[in-house]
């Protein structure tokens, strides 16, 4: 299918933020279409945009594709360099890109990763986009790769977990990934059955939970509370009582969840017990629509530089996937309306 | 929740054709929301258009539902029947809703329940209808539930067969379902890699997919293809040489796919094993897509019964539930656009 | 099958100690065959000991373990009363026994429950005991169900975590369950390919496992440290720098794998993270060896309790099932044997 | 850990016979100890016995065994060649393993594999066997690795079934693999909560099967049945109505188990539909079980070939590896022994 007449692109690939299933999909799709049906040449750039930053670089061909389309996690590795905090570093970039003989970047990645992409983009380099959150909560995208996987593992824990409740009388509550938006909590809670699910769209009121919770043991069932990292209860109602920051000073394990574990022992008299996925929810093979999400988008992005469509970001509207300006990925973060919720709090404390 | 001068109804709940994850999903949430919410009550009518037409109905509360959320099939049982095809069939499920004092009914089915519950809408029966198809081929709705269950599960398959075929060298051909629209095998082929996909929308050209999966062999890797049941080659190219239909006069396994694995077998000189997924793609949990659409369908359709807002199926449009007239639902087979289809092509053969 | 001269018999059934996947496969092969073969009946006792401490019992027959074989948890529930330390907690279950006209138990339970069940036997009441452990740390029985199921979880959660450990070259602490034994470690660590594993049998020195870690990054890929709750560094090499209980004095998440992770990302320079698995790992549907296992012991059960053999646990012993004497079962913990360790080794930091 | 004065081996490694997960364990582990533990050099012959037959081998270390741990099939590829069939088959492997410097041979593989083991050994060349077989029907070994992962698939299937036959009031008959032993069928089947299990080992009455099927209907309850593939009725049950192979001589998908769906749905009246799993059982990745024994077995292997102990294959037992002769494993084939089979018969039909 190549025209004689078109020219040939060296166009370098990479991947930035936290690592989440579908970027190898994505990876595997740009590669895949652009040397067999476009003739262009691929570089893969390491760890983020340290890659062009530090003109690290690996070859990129069918061969390094093959086989990676159900495998977590990226190929390239990933990092959260941001070349713009870093002295000169556009200008280490444009020059390694010339060095490289690269005519453009197809970048995939989240708020920052994209961030910089539009940033570069006005400064003359050739980009395109591919959204990248398993938090779901981009703009200008129905659904990003990663956060179908992500459900489903959160699904499949609390399903799991609704058998040890009842066994024992419990509370259980189950600590989710989201720190500004509650797409998995309240997709997952939807879809396991919780009793309760709270969000940091809405700062929860614990004895309002608390009285959820004695409700659903009065029907005899024990209650999954589930609570995304970032939720919060309402001003005054969390006196840190004991350090939570560790001594390196992360946020130790036992943040929300394990808090509100704690409250809802104390105010219902009943053993609550909290359970954190962490990582678990964004390592492993993806789910099938992550993968022909991402593969569709990949496909898209090619496409895209193909065409010379610089600056743009390619995302999924209803079953479509199109192309808007990266601008508009980045604009507003994509938080859970509350008609939602709405949705959610018909099956509270039933 | 419950206004003092709103009217209780009666609400019978059917589901009709074959099972499909998430039914349940929807059932339940009908009846939670009606009860809690609104206050309504339910009947569950079993087997299809054959509980109203026989009277068959049974008990159906909030006791009822739950714990069903993540159970496959359906608790109401399933069937066939079609009233319009039964003497005096429409009168007798005016005479059974009456003698059982239902005022309105809830149809979750696919293209022949619909299709029925339109026809019972005109003729003045209060209907609201819930889409299912396993096939994602019903108009008016972007995705139906367990569709995303049934691609999961055969995408696993491939997963599973890409070792095989690449340990003994053998072509696997993997026949899933799809009589009328491709849905499946397109998105199962792209989520698990195959090398060709086959789908009832277009005949294939069996010395085509010969030559890809011979092209495949010269990679060293060994091809996965999925074919639909509905699949057909072009005009000539399959001669019927052995007895296709069984004693019962239904189709035998080894259709569609026993006979491409023969022909890839005969053309390549490669061995070529046949694997039917058959009705393990529409049994057993949701995933958690399915489980959150089937939720949300049943949450819009027991408002829609609240509002008298008869003659509506609610159906998925982005990632909103709305409402379109039942009659829209079955108006078109919503079968896979050839660009979709061109999209996968990308990967053939490599 | 019942013989005309056979005494029929009024067994009560129970459940102890922390939920198990297989307790109700139990369950139901003692109840089935117990009614169908021998014509025995049944009594569920409700929250282990406590159940005929109290009289609490339910109806236990062919209906009640319907479609409970897949089901994680215990449908007679659970608890960990022990009636020895209870005033006249012996003489009421002798009571509670006689006044529902039980003759014998059944109880299902670990080195609690079975200790408990050794000295009601020597105390005149017709007791089989049937061995349960998610840690695999009872003596007499190769293995105890629940174990198989927990080690799958643990596994897929490590294989989800290479590839995020891969894509951020971290290393990740994986805490798995086990206090005293380190079995879960052992055989999650075997297969899910970690580069160190670390259980109570011994003390680890945390130095070397730095060490293991700094050797795999030199060989490009990111390690995962599996280690057991229980395990405990060198005599020394922890101090507790944070106060380690929460307001109700339990071990707050973030007990050893927080504290190595930590350890490890000072000594290596190298970001490093904790998962807690946690609950999610006793949860859920049982992996086949576990439901056959279980259904094969509650099998030899019933068949213990017909022929009045009394005071005998059930136990599995290369491929077969067999009766061992109750006090042979909590003798000893079977602790991780030095040359499992050793074997393990072998993959350690390469 | 290796000795000056040890002498360093080059030790060939092939998988012969059907693939099975795992066997990538295997060789991970006789690869990671030889080299790391005992010095030793290894190559990777090609496609079972073909490999030293036809001197194709590849560079086998530590790099190539990476990664390979949770991947099914075989990186060496398998065939069936038998070089007992091929003249001067045996003087054709010992002049290609002098040419490649190659001092002994680890043979993973089953009854036709470890056949040739045996025979070369007497004939003086250097062999270890690693049992393998996906039927657990090798005698010598408590369990081969493969039959665990199998097992959980044929079960995962089951589970999904359960819930269309009770939709749809239909009988599933489940095909499983099976040509000789009824392992399989009998363990999925039992953990599956199947109604009746058919094996080879016992010629079945069609009737008393359709008995068992309208028992269970009686209940309510849909039945699913399990049949091995190499099943039989009694003498003269079974009258070949169809042309039961293809025009390659292969037999034709729809084997026993269409039949007796056939003969099922005739006799009860009730439709019946057949599922044959085929090569899904044999693929992806192996369960917890399955790699902690294959890398035990491994582990064991090499220590075998370190000390010079030829001739012998090392074995499952109890929760010991050991070492048989060779010969003990081909001895026999290890069958379903009627007790085991009496055990399952107590749940059929109800």
């Amino acid at each position: 299918m190549l025209q004689e007449d078109e020219q040939i692109m060296r166009i370098g690939v990479l991947t930035g933020g936290g690592d989440c299933p579908g970027l190898n999909a994505v990876i595997r799709a740009v590669v895949r279409k652009g040397v067999a049906t476009y003739g262009h040449e691929f570089v893969g750039f390491q760890d983020g945009w340290k890659g062009p930053l530090e003109g690290l670089s690996r070859p990129l061909g069918i061969a390094e594709v093959r086989g990676i389309l159900p495998r977590g996690g990226t190929i390239l590795g990933s990092s959260r360099t941001n070349p713009f905090k870093i002295e000169n570093g556009v200008e280490r970039i444009k020059e390694n890109l010339a060095a490289q003989g690269v005519d453009a970047l197809i970048a995939i990645g989240g708020e920052d990763t994209l961030g910089v992409a539009t940033k570069l983009h006005e400064l003359g380099v050739n980009v395109i986009g591919v959204p990248k959150t398993i938090d779901n909560d981009l703009g200008a995208t129905d659904y990003t790769f990663g956060f179908d996987t992500a459900v489903n593992i959160a699904m499949e824990a609390i399903d799991r977990l609704h058998t040890t409740a009842e066994s024992h009388h419990r509370t259980l509550v189950v600590e989710v990934m989201g720190r500004h938006a509650g797409w998995i909590a309240l997709h997952a809670g939807l879809a396991g059955g919780a009793n309760v699910i709270l969000l940091p769209e809405r700062q929860f009121d614990v004895d309002q939970v608390a009285g959820y919770v004695e409700k659903r043991f009065q029907h005899q069932y024990a209650p999954i509370v589930v609570v995304a990292e970032g939720a919060q209860p309402l001003d005054g109602q969390m006196v840190l009582h004991n350090q939570e920051l560790d001594s390196f000073g992360h946020v130790r394990l036992g943040g929300i969840g394990q808090w509100l574990a704690e409250q809802l022992e104390a105010k219902t008299g009943k053993e609550a017990r909290t359970v954190v996925l962490g990582h678990i929810q964004r390592g492993g093979t993806p789910t099938a629509f992550d993968r022909v999400l991402a593969t569709r988008l990949g496909l898209q992005a090619i496409d895209a530089a193909h065409e010379g469509d610089w600056g743009k970001m390619v995302a999924m509207q209803s079953t479509d996937i199109v192309r808007v300006p990266l601008a508009d990925a980045t604009a507003e973060l994509k938080t859970v309306p509350l008609e939602r919720y709405a949705e959610a709090e018909v099956f509270f404390g039933s």
